[in-house]
């Protein structure tokens, strides 16, 4: 095992980037754009210089280096290659060897949900875990699965693609995958503000805390996990429902990889305690008896579990 | 890698036992009793003189066996210990270190769901897959999971008891588990004859195949599956039905792992390829869009997947 690696985590706007020492120190962390003009010709480029530039500045030699993970925001197969990305304009990219390529470094690559998971295994909610499931709540609904202390990338690079589980046969609204009744349809920030407006619209003349940013256009997750906690009835109905299904589809998930813990991360993960509360309530519930204590837990690392995940990725075990 | 291993899968009535080339060869294969009486005490035992007699009557050396692998009718944890086997007569036991201190060899012990879908993945209908899910359907519904060409065992031995993953929130008929609205309440032998009995039930002037099996109290699941395959419009309306809950279900299992492979195994899936067809129809229909072409095939090693995958697990890699 060398004394440093290097983790990246690349999005649509910025990379970020990190130097780790192999126990894990983040050493230092900085961030780059991401340039996605030209198919995101320059994005790989620009993580090798960038690379290289903080070798040079601290004056590392690579034989103490162990290599460099990175994370990316699509399917990423066992070898490092990407079929598509969308948000970095890019089609298929043999991601790890063209990286190694570029940095005469170890290169390994990973869906970015799945390297923030990695990351919370390490050194996060689950630091010291082997068997993870992380369940994201943002926008969408994106998971990662770890197994052994390794990110699971699956056949296509779709395992830990959770918010596309069904678990609504009947629904008619389509997912923007192109199915019908994915969790991530009730479970998103986009899903949980259009059951608040289902349930605003079916009972026009309740009261609740929701009524005026529906009026005003601006209703988001954010006020429905509010009122939440303000204990309004109509939010407390809308978040139950959200929970039991939410908690339902865990719970199922944990019959199939039994994990030491599940991590509740992603933006909608700020409401806190007492969403995990609720999603805890359903899944022990729905959860098969010798799994129904597996603890549910926050996400600690926040926005730098994708670096950690991706430093830990090149770290030989 | 040793010449020789041994398989043993341990049934309620009778132990199978392998003995194989580590090559995958299966040389001899024999049963003894299960004698359950006080508690289980000689059902260990009897293994380790059975062996130790296949020894003595081949003359072969220790050193050139790699060991003895194990299948419980039980969950079974990573170090090979069981908190309970019910069909046994079990206890607490530590299988694994009790059955390598009376034989002398190395010993690893898996559920026996897992060890037959090891057994599969090893030398059957997925030979040499690493990643596979198996769904085990007879009178209940279980499973195992494969990942690396390993058992993923699960923290409390519960990776792959697929047959209690909640496929219905609000079933109000209880599931042996104590749970309601498990998969197994609808997808075992015993789950789909109830689902014909309500369609007999709802439909009394039906004419219908299965009238006369119903009528004389004998029906059971092949009588539904004969029905399917002669086109009897009530059993394809109730198989329509399990294939839409199985293969929803199945489709939210490929979310959380990507398998390269489901193989379909148990009694039911005598049933052949009708059953599978209607299985992969739903699979298709709700699988997220990367894992729709996953394929989905019979379990080719019958009884004898147990104790395959029982002597794969001590073979190394």
């Amino acid at each position: 095992m060398g004394l440093y690696c290097f983790g990246i985590d690349v999005g649509g706007t910025t990379v970020k980037c990190g130097l780790f020492t192999t126990d894990g120190t983040l050493v230092e962390h900085w961030e780059i754009p991401t340039r996605v003009e030209s198919d995101g010709a320059s994005i790989l480029p620009d993580i090798a210089q960038t690379i290289q530039a903080k070798i040079d500045e601290l004056g590392l030699e690579k034989d103490n280096i162990d290599g460099v993970g990175i994370g990316i925001p699509g399917p990423v197969n066992e070898k490092g290659e990407v079929p598509v990305a969308v948000n970095l304009h890019w089609g298929f990219k043999a991601v790890a060897s063209e990286l190694s390529a570029l940095t005469g470094l170890k290169a390994m690559a990973g869906n970015d949900a799945n390297v923030a998971a990695l990351g919370e295994a390490w050194k996060g909610a689950a630091a010291g875990a082997k068997n993870i499931l992380m369940v994201t709540l943002g926008t969408g609904v994106g998971g990662g699965v770890i197994i052994g202390g390794r990110i699971l990338h699956g056949t296509h690079g779709a395992a830990g693609e959770i918010g596309h589980a069904n678990v609504k046969h009947d629904e008619t609204i389509p997912c923007n995958c192109g199915n019908h009744g994915c969790l991530e349809q009730y479970a998103s920030a986009t899903g949980m503000v259009r059951l608040a407006k289902e349930a605003l619209d079916a009972a026009p003349e309740e009261e609740s805390l929701l009524r005026v940013p529906y009026k005003a256009g601006t209703l988001e997750a954010k006020d429905l996990l509010d009122a939440y906690k303000e204990e309004d009835p109509l939010a407390i109905r809308v978040m139950e429902h959200v929970g039991d299904i939410l908690g339902g589809a865990i719970a199922s998930f944990s019959c199939v990889m039994d994990p030491e813990a599940i991590v509740i991360g992603g933006g909608v993960s700020k409401a806190g305690k007492p969403l995990v509360d609720c999603i805890t309530k359903y899944y022990r519930q729905y959860a098969f008896s010798p799994s129904k204590p597996t603890p549910i837990v926050l996400a600690e690392l926040g926005n730098s579990a994708g670096i950690y995940g991706a430093a830990r990725m090149v770290i030989s075990d």
